[in-house]
């Protein structure tokens, strides 16, 4: 691994930091920055560095990074532009472990001259730079957060198995947000802007490697070495899957993408070709990020036929028509399913595929048929249609989802739609694990790509034998 | 209008309603409908029927419908398929108004006799019957609610102009709870079920003539009369846009509808047909529904081009993609506006569409450029997307966008993506009528449907003249 790559650890596992630009001036970015260090209880030391302050905070403040005594693990910087080659030269003097530029001003404005500044310094030090035009990391598990926005507009996630490697600020932040919203834990945030030094496949092979990280969202719109990333992806995605999002797709697109980060997003067809070849996941959209994320925790599915329980008869029909469009299958029930599910039903209820319990079944009958379903080896995967509305479903069904998703063999989604009630159980069903979506079409598209993504996999495991 | 659809107004405006199968026992569905009716301060008479009891609740209890003494505007029945067709007969003995048939055991289990003597009842007497196999109504307007799900878990939306007339009971609580929960409003709901009596295109002529009704959504899953659905909707969306949604689409949710309601659920590409005939807007989802339903109280676009407004370059990007996906256009902005606009950005800015007024943006920046577009005659639609996660971004932003949408000329749609406090703003703004999106493929994909009906709208105010 390439040593700037590696060194990327003195960015998330930073025993000290310095932040310069550092400031006195509420809501400033290098006000915001420190306050965040100390609001979030950074474990290492903070040194603020800004000429024009004895201290900050409470905390001694360095004209120079250079005027700091002791080791500097990573360096955030947040001055104009102008000032950041002189700044980079300084960090490399003191040999600091890693740099994010968060000031904008380079590229994206055709200042390239200041671009390749740093880029030259930091290739001869050898030193990882994040940026710029970045709101850099966050990593959950160290507290490191360069994210300049007040926690109380943007929470921030905890800590998990979901990585996420951005291009856009805009777009990363409120992914970072959504994670939290959704109770979902995160292992390391990366919004690397104009990708001077390092770029996407240098992230995604840091990541690699993460033993915190499962999974790996990544937002693109334009980039510099598609060979490279290419060749990234094939490697990376046989290891952890990849849930990819391209935006600067149409002409239009692709012109915002250039003047926002300074990159050409390049023909749209080029990337798709990419992801397929990769076998990466494609989102369609941030919702499809989250949709899709969520669902590669668990068992990869031995084949595309899927068991269908609910206790709405419409969500069923509207579920086994998105089943069909997304070339899934309903699974045909053998015999002794069937049968054991006959039990269960009222007497005027069908043994069908979708099963529909009707709006009489209580949680037990869930219980039930889950169980006999999970045991048919003509059964892949399990979607699961919990309308919370009715009077027999009650907290319980908590405990029959969780259970199944603890003992479960093959894989499993589930479906709740409804308002304030309903949002309660999929937030509590999410934060234990069990997949909960509130569309049966998000639902059904997430696990194709599971179905899809295990294809692969399985591929692979057998071809290591 | 038929004297049975006419008729309607008894169920859905009653001064008494009896409630046949009324119930002391807890959850059982002829317990909790009298309860809603005593919750929700019906101000009319309430009639419990049951010859078990005296009383119920402290109302009088009757043996049977014509046991009541006075008028009797709309009976609900929820008593076994069986008993039902006698039921219906003392009503008609007793010339109530209409009538409600929850319980289910009849097409849709093969009890075609059953229903057939509900039909020859209904049709001699004349009276209006909604189901059997449903959930019944609701309108806010006048408290009758027939829904037997209890209030605490499925929220009643407030009074407003949105009808929706679904054949599934699941499909249609959900949109309920979930109208309730956007705080969107409603004027009525339809729950019809088999459709025994009345049918989907009753309902539509019904509501084509309701004045509290600007705006239609329709669940269909099998239909008997194709050319009768085909015709009425023709001319119910030239005066009240329609949003149909359509279940039942492949083999699979086509037997699953089947064992449903009874209905088969025929070609879709033959509803698909009817429905572009028609111009109705069709949604792909339930999300979709609320997608498009929420835009179409706005002024009529002239044409398909967009001005975007931004403070995150890389939202901009992903809503400039959807933007040409969809076939819509980004305006190019005239002198004026380029003009104009240039005084808002910093001096590192870029007038461009997307117009990127960077992560320092004010609220103030937002009022400027959305007046300037408004004036702009080479803009059609305004899509303004608001990261509320930004620093300068506050509360005032409702203001603007809230002032934007009371001065309108022109159709917007808001873009807020993220977690909690994200979702206050977007309720808020939602709440005083601002559309407003968490995701900006679903608000472009909502602009693209307004444009295409207003593209047959205007043809037909042309026609008028």
């Amino acid at each position: 691994m390439d040593k700037k790559i590696k060194g990327l650890k003195f960015v998330f596992e930073p025993r000290s930091i310095a932040i310069v630009g550092a400031s006195a001036t509420p809501n400033k970015i290098g006000n915001v920055l420190v306050r965040n260090f100390i609001d979030s209880r950074f474990p290492g030391d903070v040194y603020p560095v800004n000429p024009k302050y004895q201290d900050l905070f409470g905390l001694k403040c360095y004209p120079k990074v250079s005027d700091i005594p002791g080791k500097v693990d990573c360096v955030i910087i947040a001055t104009p532009a102008e000032t950041v080659p002189a700044v980079v030269e300084d960090c490399a003097k003191k040999k600091v472990g890693g740099i994010i530029i968060l000031s904008g001003g380079f590229e994206e404005v055709n200042r390239h001259d200041l671009a390749q500044k740093i880029k030259d310094t930091a290739d001869k030090a050898e030193i990882p730079v994040i940026g710029p035009n970045c709101l850099g990391v966050f990593n959950p598990y160290t507290k490191v957060d360069s994210i300049f926005l007040p926690m109380y507009k943007l929470e921030r996630p905890k800590a998990g198995n979901i990585a996420f490697v951005t291009q856009s600020g805009a777009v990363g932040s409120t992914v970072m947000d959504l994670t939290a919203y959704y109770g979902m834990g995160m292992s390391k945030f990366i919004s690397y802007g104009n990708g001077t030094v390092l770029d996407e496949s240098d992230y995604l092979e840091y990541l690699m490697h993460d033993t915190k990280t499962d999974t790996i969202i990544l937002y693109l719109e334009g980039v510099k070495d598609g060979r490279k990333l290419l060749q990234t992806m094939k490697k990376v995605n046989k290891v952890k899957p990849i849930i990819a999002l391209k935006a600067g797709k149409g002409s239009g697109g692709q012109a915002a993408a250039r003047s926002h980060t300074g990159n050409i997003a390049g023909s749209y067809l080029a990337y798709n070709a990419a992801f397929k070849q990769a076998k990466v996941t494609e989102a369609g959209g941030i919702d499809e990020v989250f949709d899709f994320v969520k669902i590669f925790d668990q068992p990869m599915p031995k084949g595309n036929r899927m068991g269908v329980i609910t206790n709405g008869g419409g969500m069923g029909v509207l579920t086994a028509d998105y089943i069909e469009a997304e070339g899934l299958a309903l699974a045909k029930f053998n015999d002794n399913t069937n049968k054991e599910l006959a039990k269960i039903l009222p007497s005027y209820g069908n043994v069908a595929n979708p099963l529909d319990l009707v709006a009489d079944a209580g949680v037990e009958a869930y219980g039930r048929a889950i169980d006999v379903m999970m045991e048919d080896p003509n059964i892949d995967g399990l979607i699961i249609i919990v309308l919370t509305q009715t009077p027999p479903i009650d907290e319980r069904i908590i405990h029959v989802l969780t259970k199944a998703i603890d003992e479960q063999t093959k894989p499993i989604v589930t479906i709740s739609v409804g308002g304030t009630y309903t949002e309660v159980y999929r937030k509590i069903l999410e934060s234990k694990g069990v997949p909960s979506y509130n569309s049966p079409k998000a639902a059904v598209k997430a696990m194709e790509r599971l179905v899809t993504y295990s294809k692969y996999y399985r591929q692979l495991a057998k071809a290591k034998k």
